[in-house]
């Protein structure tokens, strides 16, 4: 596939992650009585990944997150050279996606966006109200093993067709621990899109959700080689 | 397979739809204390579509929804000559799922079908009381991604096997994000089964609930397969 | 495998089914504030099935169940003379499920078998109050449903490794739909095990549950191969 | 792989396991309206073992429990001689994988350590009070369901590579049974992790979480084999 295909798929792919995870968050989260609550944001998120890997995963390997993208290089799984190209289709269409998802949630009476809109934040912008270091610490720690599942995952002794399963669902797990500290980014493009809509706080804390998972990622580039050598010589 | 029993196929499958997820709504959702909730209402939609789809696929495809029809042909995954006899069997089959929980539910003193009945709307009929708008992009999006996802875990080059999986956790991840604006439909066979029961403006909204997901699944048969055009020859 | 030893994991997975489907409907379903509610309880329900199926599907075809049974014999999938051997040793494995569940369940203060004990019931026995005739259609229409996904999902032209998957979520699916009705059975053995601890009511509605489940999956075993006849010669 | 490389990647797996477990416990299960509850923690728990047995099951097997490996010895599936190394590798793994939630949680203003911090317990520790007697025997006969599990879904004639969703999924399905009674071990490694910091009661306890979760693995890997004589030959 040419790179310009595989940048429209991961578009695409990064749009349905931000509006699938962050809709079902600003939508159904706190609906009264039967809302979706955090567990079933954390299965949205988790699904959207899951759902894109085996629709696109053949075209663009569907990253979907810059901080993969960087860890997949690292890791030697990804060339460097791609990854301005990625990254830069990855934010358009995670921008899309909240785009999208701000027009329908301001179809109801009483929306504000500012009120939050699924951005991701730490101190008083954490759901649970926790510190910078615990939200720096969950970002890496949690970034690490993202990337240390997919490389594995997608490992050639590992079996065949189930990476999107174990991918997925590991995006779940990871909402799961993470949402009451920092709302849970693992992806910067992922944090991007809601805060230009939210803005404020959203925006100024963005940096960290940059910087975080990315270190997270390249540290797990680097351990999961290491410790599985023969998997080196596979790409 | 004769058309005829792919037809019969269709209907049993979309029965099970509509019986399986707007049975869970009607009689589970609510339940006091310990009731589904929405969560759980996403799961048994997209468990009806996950299951049929292993126990179907290999039979009649497994569509159980006219969008989807509609969205395979224009993909050329399936020939235009058959899609009314499958429309005609998914509608037919959701109208006996509907008539078949009614006669459950009614089973209990104080059902009302009147109430709603998992029936689909948008602006005072919306569950969360989102707009005509919002309700119109909402199943557009969301019908597109389904078939995006459909025509891309279908796709030759996708992990063989595992696309009911993806498909039907798909339609889960749609209901997290998109009960509360319409009750989500992305089915126009979904909304029609319990729309004859509720009547009322559940039958006067009906309209939008054919319009927008067949417009959706429509765009996406045309985007997939510009995106990636190998997989044009597949069929 | 001899059939003694099929029988003995026949009994393993039912223990299994009872011990951890109702034990979690017991143990967990109302704790305070974080319950796992009827959610859970379907969940628990579908994955000692999936576990089960994978642990002991290549031994003794992980039936669990004697309705399951009778619907493979119907369907020409199983030999009708090992019915009863099968039927027997799922129900000792359903009462010693209950036995040990009992033996846990009552370590703590306050517990009262007599409340219900994850028995199955109808009328005044309903959970939300639902009708005999409620009762009787939900359990024939959710075991028939139920078996045509087992004879879907197992048949020759399915995906290989799946039917697990499919056959487990199914019942969680149906638990979905079915707990307020009847605190769902679909399953004579695990219908069994409960009422004989749970005594009174549970023990003089427990006819309902053999009868219906067995009714809806020899209706299963007739439908399905009818449907799609080429699959009658594969066993 | 060398021994050495095994170990450190047990030591990463258990550190998922109860950093990803007990993460979502102490973080989120309790997190106001929209908590993810037993239920969320549940699937978290199962997460990290379905997650970790594709990342690294071709490296070590995964095992991330002592019990597991004990059981496996028993089973004769994995060499006596490996017990210790792998034991104290997952131990290490725990401990400091509740050493990063430690630092996480307490940067938030009233987080207190002694409350529990998902440590196991009976009796006046135990969530739902059960006794001393409940707990040996539930933490006995679900550990021995894990194992069987385990050792059936890894057998030569179950389907390939599915086996991380079934052992995995069965560890959610145990919690989903067991939390209430001891806050669900299954295994020694995650038990000593949080009593470590926890203290006081937890630590006393902590005994029997080593003693039952090995009985019951060690059942199993009798068991097991006894019951599929053909399967002692695989490996």
């Amino acid at each position: 596939m040419s790179l310009a295909k595989r940048c429209i798929a991961e578009s695409f792919g990064t749009f349905w992650l931000v509006f699938g995870g962050c809709g079902s968050a600003v939508l159904a989260a706190a609906f009264p009585n039967v809302g979706i609550g955090l567990l079933g944001v954390a299965f949205a998120f988790g699904l959207t990944v899951l759902t894109m890997a085996y629709a696109i995963g053949h075209i663009s390997g569907c990253h979907l997150n810059p901080a993969v993208t960087v860890g997949l290089v690292v890791g030697k799984r990804f060339p460097a050279k791609e990854i301005l190209p990625y990254v830069v289709a990855q934010v358009v269409g995670a921008v899309c996606g909240a785009a999208v998802l701000y027009v329908i949630a301001s179809g109801k009476a009483g929306f504000d966006v500012h009120a939050g809109f699924a951005s991701n934040g730490y101190g008083e912008h954490s759901p649970g109200g926790y510190s910078l270091v615990s939200a720096l610490v969950a970002e890496i720690v949690l970034t690490f093993f993202f990337l240390f599942v997919i490389l594995g995952a997608t490992d050639e002794r590992a079996p065949k067709g189930f990476a999107p399963i174990a991918i997925g669902l590991c995006l779940t797990l990871i909402h799961l621990v993470g949402i009451p500290v920092t709302n849970l980014s693992v992806n910067p493009a992922r944090s991007t899109g809601p805060a230009l809509f939210a803005g404020g706080i959203a925006l100024s804390q963005l940096w960290l959700f940059w910087i975080a998972p990315i270190i997270g990622a390249a540290l797990a580039g680097i351990a999961y080689p290491a410790i599985c050598k023969s998997s080196e010589e596979q790409r």
